[in-house]
C-alpha cells in the first residue's frame, strides 16, 4: 500500500521514459500518490522529471510540485516556461503556490500571475506574497469556507458545494458577520447533524483561538499544539478573517525547526544533507571547523605563554584535555536546558537571577565530584602535587561554563539570532579557551614552582 | 484571547482557594480552555490541584488530566482514590486513558477499570493496555465513526448522531465490510454534499493510506507527514479497523523526538527540565560529564606517556586543544548528517561504501584547510619545525573522525541503541582521546629530535 522507491523501479522509468512510452508511464503514475510521485521527481534529472509530469494531470502536477524539496524544485523549474507554469500555479492551494512562486526570479513570478486563469487564485497570491517568512500570514491559506452568520445550515452546505473542489480538508466553517469580522465556528459535524432551516446563529461556537498575521510561526505552531487544533484561523488587526493555517503546515514548520537547531548545535553553517555534493558539504562544514580552529589557536597562543611553566612541570600538559573537553561539555548541557526552556513558553518564566543560582548549585555539584576524580588521578599519575591546581581548576571551569552556558543563549535569543548557537562549536571552543586560561592562571598561583 | 498564566493571577487563585470561594473559581475556569486549567494545575501542589478539579465538570476534568505533564500528573493522582479517578476516566478519550492508566500502579489500574460505568470505555482501554510504547497501537485510540460499506448516507448520518458525543474530531468516515475489515474512507464533506439515500459503496474513497498496530511510531509519523493526514487508520494483519491514530498524537511524538535527540546530543542521561530541582539536573548531567572525563584521562595518560618528549619541545603543548576539539567537532558534524539521512527514510538509500567514500572526500579538504591553518600557526609562535607534524595529524584526525562519524550512528541504530549518541560528548571525548594519540606518535615518528 505505502510506496518505496527502489533503484529498480527508478531504472524501469528511465527506460520507459527513455522510450516514451507515455501510456506505460501515465499508467504506472495512476498507482502512485502526488507525494510518491515527488519522490521519484527528486531523484530523475530536470529534463526527465519535466517531462513525467507533463504526462499527469494539472491538478495532481500542481500537487507534486507543492512536495517537491526546496533545493530540487529550483533546477527543476528552470526546465519551465512562464506559460507552462501558469496552469499548475492555478491548481496549487494559495500557500504552496505562494512557496512556490517566492522562489522564482521577481520577472517569473509577475509573468505567472499575470497568466493565472483564475483570478481569484491570482488575487489570493498577490495577498500572501507580502507577508516575511516567519509569521503566520506566510503559513496561511486563502482556501477556507466562511458563512454570514445569519445564514441557515442548508445555505452553509450550498456554499461548501461551490467551494468543495477549492478547499481540500474543510475542519471547519468560519463563521463571520457582515463586516468579515470572525465570529466564530461550525464544525462540519455539526452541519452533518443539523436542520437545514436552523441558523448559523444559533449553533456556532464563538469561543476560539485565532492568530493575527503577524504572530510569530513559533507561537502559532504552539498554540496549535497546545489546543490540539488541526486549522486556526488568521485575522487582520480588525479582526477580519483572512486565512487559515493548517495543521500539516505546522508540523511541517515543527520538523524544519528541529532540523535546523540540530544542524547548529553540529556546527553546520547551512542547511545540506548527506548526499549533497562534496563542495557543498564543504562549504557547510568549514565555516565552523575554522572558527573552532582559530578558537583553539588562540588557546594554544595561552598555552605557548606557558612554555617555561610546562618545562619545569611537563605533567601540566596532560590535563588540558580534561579542562578542554569539560568545559565544552558542561556548556552544552547548560545552554541546551536553557534553550528547552525558551522553547516551553507555557507555565511561569523564572528570572535571570533566580536561573543562575540554580544553575551554579547545580555547577558546584558537578564541578566537585569531577574535579576530584581528576584530583584522584594525579596521586596516580604520581603528580600529587598538581592535586589542588587541577581541582580547583575544574571547579572553575564547570562554574564558569554554566554561567557562559546560561547567559549566551538568553543574549542571543534577545538579539534574534537562533540561540541553538550556544550550543555549537563556536562557544564550546570558548569555553575551551577560557578554561585553558584559568587552569595555567591557577597553576602559576598554587605551585610555588613556578 | 489567548491565556497566559502570570503569577498574580496564581496568587488570586491561591487566594480563592484559601478562602474556599466555590464560586469565583468555577467562574474563573469557565473562562478557560482545559489546556490553559491543566497548565495552571501544573503550578498548583497536588491537594490545591485536586480541589479546583473536583470543582468542574468531569468531561472539563478528563481534558485536563489529559494535557497534564506526566511527571506532575503521577504526583497529582496520588491523591485520587479509584473511585474519584473512574469517572474522569470514563470521560477521556482511549488514548488518553491508557496513557494515563498506564503510569499508575497495577492495582490502581485494575481497579479504575473495574469501576468504569461505560463499559464500552472499558473494553476499549483493556484493548489498548497491551500494545508496547514505540508502536502505531500505542498511540490508536478506539473512538471513531466506521461504517458498513452497504448502508447509504442517511444511516451514516444516524451513526455519526449516535458517536457525535465520543469522537471529537471526525476528519472521516472509515468504511468496513461485513467482517469489518477496511475498505476506505468518506469524508465528511462528500458526507454533506451527497444525497441521503446514495449508497456509500458508492462514494467512498478506497485508495487510502492505513498502518498496521505494530508498524513504529516514528514510520506513523512519516506517513501522515508525507500524505498530509489528519488521521490514520490501523488495522491488524487481517487488515480489521481496530481504531486511529490522530494528528494532534503524531505531533507530539515529532516534538518529543526531537526533545530527546537533542538532550542525547547534548548529554542529558534523561529527560530533565531548566527548573528541576538541582538534585535532579546533576543527577542527569554528570553520568555524562562523569565518562568525559574518564576519556579526558585516558587522553592524559597518553600525554603523560609523552613527558620526555613534552620536556624537549614545551610547544608541542600548544596544539593540543586543536587536536581534540577539531576532532570532536568534524565527529559531531559528520554524525549529524549520518543522522540526519538515517531519520529520512524517503528517497533512495545509500550503501555504506558510498557513503564513507564521499565523507572522506569531504574530511580531506576539511582536513587540508583546518591543517594549512594550523600549520601556518606554527610559523607565528617561531616553531616551523612542527609545521608538518601539526599539519599531518589534523588531516589524519579530520579524517579519522569522519570514519568515525559515519561509522558509528550506523552501527548504533543497528542495536537499537538511539543513534543520536553518537553526536554526544562521549564519541566526541573518544575523537579527542585517538586525536591526541595520533599527534604525539606522529611528532614522534617526523621529528628526529625525539
Amino acid at each position: 500500500m505505502t510506496f518505496e522507491l527502489t533503484q529498480d523501479y527508478l531504472d524501469q522509468l528511465h527506460a520507459y521514459i527513455e522510450a516514451g512510452d507515455d501510456e506505460r508511464l501515465r499508467a504506472e503514475m495512476e498507482e502512485l500518490y502526488p507525494a510518491d510521485i515527488s519522490e521519484i521527481l527528486n531523484e530523475l534529472d530536470a529534463e526527465q522529471a519535466h517531462y513525467l509530469l507533463s504526462l499527469l494531470d494539472e491538478s495532481v502536477g500542481a500537487e507534486i510540485l507543492a512536495n517537491l524539496d526546496t533545493a530540487d524544485r529550483t533546477d527543476f523549474l528552470k526546465t519551465f516556461t512562464s506559460e507552462q507554469l501558469a496552469p499548475l500555479v492555478n491548481e496549487m492551494d494559495s500557500d504552496d503556490a505562494v512557496d512556490m512562486l517566492n522562489e522564482q526570479p521577481i520577472q517569473v513570478r509577475e509573468e505567472v500571475i499575470g497568466l493565472l486563469e483564475d483570478r481569484e487564485q491570482a488575487r489570493f497570491i498577490i495577498d500572501l506574497l507580502h507577508y516575511d517568512d516567519g509569521v503566520a500570514g506566510s503559513l496561511m491559506q486563502k482556501e477556507l469556507i466562511k458563512i454570514n452568520v445569519n445564514l441557515t445550515v442548508n445555505a452553509c452546505i450550498e456554499e461548501i458545494r461551490q467551494q468543495a473542489e477549492d478547499v481540500e480538508n474543510v475542519y471547519a466553517i468560519y463563521v463571520v458577520d457582515d463586516q468579515g469580522k470572525l465570529l466564530g465556528l461550525v464544525s462540519l459535524k455539526k452541519i452533518v447533524l443539523s436542520q437545514k432551516y436552523v441558523k448559523i446563529a444559533d449553533i456556532y461556537d464563538d469561543d476560539i483561538v485565532f492568530v493575527e498575521t503577524y504572530r510569530p510561526v513559533d507561537e502559532v505552531a504552539e498554540l496549535m499544539q497546545k489546543y490540539d487544533l488541526d486549522a486556526i484561523p488568521v485575522v487582520n488587526v480588525q479582526q477580519r478573517l483572512l486565512g487559515r493555517i493548517t495543521i500539516d503546515d505546522v508540523v511541517d514548520v515543527i520538523t524544519e525547526q528541529a532540523e535546523e537547531d540540530r544542524q547548529v548545535i553540529s556546527g553546520l553553517a547551512g542547511e545540506v544533507e548527506e548526499d549533497d555534493s562534496v563542495w557543498l558539504r564543504s562549504k557547510v562544514q568549514l565555516p565552523w571547523l575554522v572558527a573552532g580552529a582559530v578558537g583553539s589557536l588562540m588557546a594554544a597562543t595561552v598555552i605557548n605563554g606557558f612554555q617555561s611553566e610546562l618545562g619545569k612541570i611537563a605533567a601540566l600538559a596532560a590535563f588540558i584535555p580534561i579542562i578542554g573537553s569539560t568545559g565544552g561539555n558542561v556548556g552544552i548541557q547548560t545552554s541546551s536546558l536553557i534553550l528547552q526552556s525558551l522553547a516551553d513558553t507555557s507555565g511561569l518564566t523564572t528570572t535571570l537571577g533566580r536561573r543562575l543560582l540554580r544553575t551554579l548549585a547545580v555547577a558546584l555539584i558537578n564541578g566537585l565530584v569531577v574535579g576530584l576524580i581528576a584530583g584522584t588521578y594525579t596521586f596516580l599519575i604520581g603528580e600529587p602535587r598538581l592535586f589542588f591546581v587541577v581541582a580547583t581548576s575544574l571547579l572553575s571551569v564547570v562554574l564558569l561554563a554554566s554561567f557562559m552556558g546560561t547567559v549566551t543563549p538568553l543574549l542571543l535569543s534577545k538579539t534574534g539570532i537562533n540561540p541553538a548557537v550556544a550550543s555549537g562549536p563556536f562557544i564550546t571552543t570558548a569555553n575551551d579557551l577560557i578554561g585553558i586560561g584559568v587552569y595555567f592562571l591557577i597553576a602559576q598561583w598554587l605551585l610555588s614552582e613556578l
